[in-house]
């Protein structure tokens, strides 16, 4: 697999507007782009930190993997997604060949216009990881 | 508070030994570095991906706070770590004005010769933060 860079950090919020004013007064970033993943059951706010996005998510069900997370008791981080050069369904066929347990056994639409899909955490030093590509 | 970049996320695991063949034979990222940084009670081990770099961090002693996050469950992100421009210590200075909680008062030296301090994951959307500067 060839990871260029770190696309982005999901950090999970139980409210955007609650959370954005540390981010852009405190840290002093700005949030560029707000935008609702229907799939995914979220709200998500943008920011930018050198080559790295800082993805804030809302969930906007509580069915949504987001809300589950914030209700075990889950705060901050809640995914890294790497972004691959050679191919999510590639790296997906490499993960499984290093019998690497997949959340997505192919590719599928996320925030952005990428294409994403998750490894799970049992087989990643318990970081829920994404790989995506534009 | 002016950022650049992140300069490292810092993860949590048992054994670096263990847990770096996900990283360089799955990920195809190259450990460069391993150090132990007796402050923290820790041994590192460093990756780079794009700009961000990995730092493992395995406890070396039961009552670091690596150990403690262990033994409470806690798995994979430990703390973000932002490079600032305008130096740790008008950051924090800056921080205690906008009311965010400090770990740190001063800056205190960390590994790879930054000059660190952390920010309290309460004030911080629960991330814990380590702000930090060559």
């Amino acid at each position: 697999m060839k990871i260029s860079h770190i696309e982005h950090l999901g950090i999970a919020v139980e409210s955007i507007e609650k959370a954005l004013p540390y981010f852009e007064n405190v840290l002093g970033l700005e949030c560029y782009a707000v935008e609702e993943v229907a799939d995914q059951k979220v709200k998500t706010a943008f920011l930018k930190v050198g080559e790295v996005k800082l993805e804030l998510l809302e969930p906007t069900s509580p069915d949504s993997a987001v809300a589950k997370f914030l209700e075990k008791g889950g705060r901050g981080i809640h995914h890294v997604a790497f972004a691959v050069e050679d191919g999510v369904a590639n790296a997906l066929a490499e993960c499984e060949s290093k019998e690497i347990r997949l959340i997505d056994k192919a590719p599928r639409p996320g925030a952005e216009k990428l294409q994403i899909a998750f490894l799970h955490p049992k087989s990643t030093c318990g970081i829920l990881t994404e790989l995506c590509e534009h």
